[in-house]
């Protein structure tokens, strides 16, 4: 199952914190891609930093940017993959069959849109699943989490990333170790 | 089980975002109170806006402003309760007995401590769990989600909240309902 996510809706410097951790989850959490529009370069320092010292992760992640998100949908679309859009508005996450989503065998990819403040009305209709992480006001972060966690089941906790950094879990402290 | 969560390190501007997300989902995900250490006036209307129109929920959810985060550690040592310090140098999520932690009925309130860049050392001895979300850099946020959801085991998204305004869930579009 390859996991991809559209961040909608990002307005400039004010989102940038927001969108630099929307990236850093879906780094790792296990998906594939992050397709955003316009974002300042801080964002994507941030994850070439990242990704350098920590490593890419199986799904070697990266951030790919859009001109336009309609081409982004169209593509999912037409290869029958399985758009999932995050609002508060749509189905409250305790009533989604996720066996479904993860079961489709003709919706191999899946594609979350992840908005900021404002979303476009057709994207509730381009959607296959308008999902509520709650139907309360809160973070998109939160809800791309939660909903990564559903389909990924766990797994993404463990996913390898073979970077330069490695930490040792520890009790109490900090264990870095270093790869030459 | 009653669960409260402890901002520490906000860089005031800079992190006003990410911690208005965390006092969101704090809310949203049924804990009673998040306690904050000089934050900007923006937050606290924030909660207070979002509090009015949805509604303060069954935990009657507040911001605390606190001078000296010392304080609020002492008294959850002092009453036996328990300290969580979500970082990424901690025993992985994956591996952690939450079974031991919500059943352990000599602890029954829980502190979520949840930093931003820099954490004072001393957290890391005086917390009787530091929990890592998987062990990659990602964002505060998406961890007390998902910590809150293992404590919470999904049952935050039916929290009632009792708010003027609410949402009735949607396959495609968005229905609020307004209580006079």
């Amino acid at each position: 199952m390859n996991v991809s996510v559209l961040r909608l809706g990002h307005r400039y410097v004010r989102d940038d914190r927001i969108t630099t951790h929307a990236a850093l989850v879906s780094r790792a959490f296990g998906c594939d891609k992050i397709y955003m529009t316009e974002v300042d370069d801080s964002i994507l320092k941030t994850i070439k930093d990242v990704n350098e010292r920590w490593g890419q992760g199986s799904s070697n992640f990266k951030i790919e940017i859009i001109s336009n998100w309609k081409h982004i949908i169209k593509k999912y679309k037409n290869t029958n993959s399985c758009i999932i859009h995050l609002t508060m508005y749509g189905i409250n996450i305790v009533d989604v069959n996720f066996s479904e989503i993860i079961q489709n065998n003709h919706k191999p990819d899946i594609l979350v849109v992840v908005g900021a403040e404002k979303v476009p009305r057709e994207i509730y209709d381009l959607a296959d699943y308008n999902i509520a992480i709650g139907n309360q006001p809160h973070s998109e972060i939160a809800s791309l989490a939660i909903l990564l966690d559903r389909l990924f089941l766990g797994s993404q906790f463990i996913h390898s990333f073979n970077g330069r950094l490695k930490i040792i879990p520890t009790k109490h402290g900090k264990k870095v170790k270093e790869l030459n």
